[in-house]
């Protein structure tokens, strides 16, 4: 047996998350299936973390033992011949057998997007959250980083999946319009803009948040929370007392799936 | 009466084209039943120009009558709540009463996209070709300039639709990747490069062209043209002899829709 890490893209719009569901269709699932066309055999794989329904990726990390013995380009071509458009396997390697997707995942990137203008964008209307009104980007910014650093996060937890701990250390958190961003920073970390459609100079805001893990929906409720800042509704200050007081209640709403996406797994 | 002039944005993906079509959804019969539900008057409307199934527009602009006297701020934002996401009304403007959306039209511009790479866009995949190999942009911009001035464009026209003449003037066509455009002309020219989802340092190539009027298919059939040059199969001057042609056949096969976009008309 030969262990795989394939790095996957897919628009998440069409699937009811990653995980595979009864009666639904799954990133998951719809992986499973091509892999048992192109390789012949059933497989479980195993992701670096679920996404929820209607998000995105753009380097989400999955591993999987396979009998197959198919060169790694002949596998990434096969499989991108049988995936649906909206999935497409971007990178494929051969890797030791103890890896683990979960596990060895030491910090996590992800995106997202926000349109603050007030006419919608028509091509992008499927990756970001739609906010008509403008935001202040730098207080959102400066609210950002006091999140920055080791803290128990529950209040940026949609309860349900019981954890052991709520603790997690987020290692770098930036808001910035897509124009005005210094030197575009996520291309700065060696990481393609393609990632998501959003060019310089759009009225676009993007907000990245690096960690070593997150919480069920903690993206979502962090820009929620950031967002209440930008349109003036709370201070700054007031995202370091919701950090405070661990209680879900105090936070922003979660914001819509459409703007968030998976840019990067680090092993 | 008054005359009413709006500019359009729409995603192309999901309509049969502009133009209405007894049993299928079109971007003008959604436009009209829109401007029903706002007005509470049946509209007529008339565009710059048709587009075909699946083709984009970031500035479609079309003209009509009213007898509705909302405020043009307040019948955009009124349309714009009762059209689907996939179109949008980008500016609203009263007219002179003889406007004319096809006759008063100066000059249009087009772009198209292609993704010359060998792993699928997931994000983009409905606004580009994608082409998976590398393509000679420098001999495409080369042989595409061939094709600037006044010429009958016959050999680009895809027969049907019969028209009084087939000579064009193409006064701008610049073939370039979106990274390496000098200084992303789009912009420069005063053109949002948000029109087409496309960013600078993509493996995205930008085929814009610009002129008086256009045959059917003629961006498509220039785009499948150049696209021979640019893998190798043809010479630069290769161009020159089927534009001297007028003969439809010795032209490259046409390309697909999705690609396309109406970026402008200029009155």
């Amino acid at each position: 047996m030969r262990t795989i890490k394939l790095t996957l893209a897919y628009d998440g719009t069409a699937y009811a998350g990653w995980q595979v569901q009864p009666g639904e269709t799954t990133v998951q699932g719809t992986l499973e299936a091509a892999l048992k066309k192109v390789t012949n055999q059933s497989v479980r794989v195993l992701a670096s973390g679920r996404t929820d329904a209607g998000v995105h990726a753009a380097g989400q990390v999955v591993g999987f033992q396979t009998g197959s013995e198919l060169a790694v380009n002949v596998l990434q071509k096969a499989l991108n011949a049988v995936l649906p458009p909206d999935i497409a396997v971007i990178e494929v390697a051969e890797v030791p057998e103890g890896f683990h997707a979960i596990r060895d995942a030491r910090r996590k990137r992800y995106r997202y997007v926000i349109h603050d203008r007030a006419v919608r964008d028509v091509f992008r209307r499927g990756y970001c959250w739609h906010y008509g009104r403008r935001l202040d980007v730098e207080a959102m910014h400066r609210a950002a980083q006091l999140l920055l650093g080791t803290h128990d996060f529950s209040s940026f937890e949609t309860s349900g999946a019981p954890r052991e701990s709520s603790v997690r250390t987020i290692t770098d958190i930036f808001v910035c319009r897509a124009g005005d961003c210094p030197d575009f920073r996520a291309a700065k970390m060696g990481l393609s803009p393609s990632v998501v459609p959003v060019a310089p100079g759009d009225d676009f805001i993007l907000i990245e948040v690096e960690a070593d893990g997150f919480l069920y929906n903690m993206v979502r409720a962090i820009v929620g929370t950031l967002v209440e800042v930008g349109r003036g509704a709370e201070s700054e200050d007031w995202v370091h007392e919701v950090l405070q007081s661990t209680d879900r209640r105090r936070a922003g709403p979660t914001a819509p799936p459409e703007g968030l996406c998976l840019v990067h797994v680090d092993y």
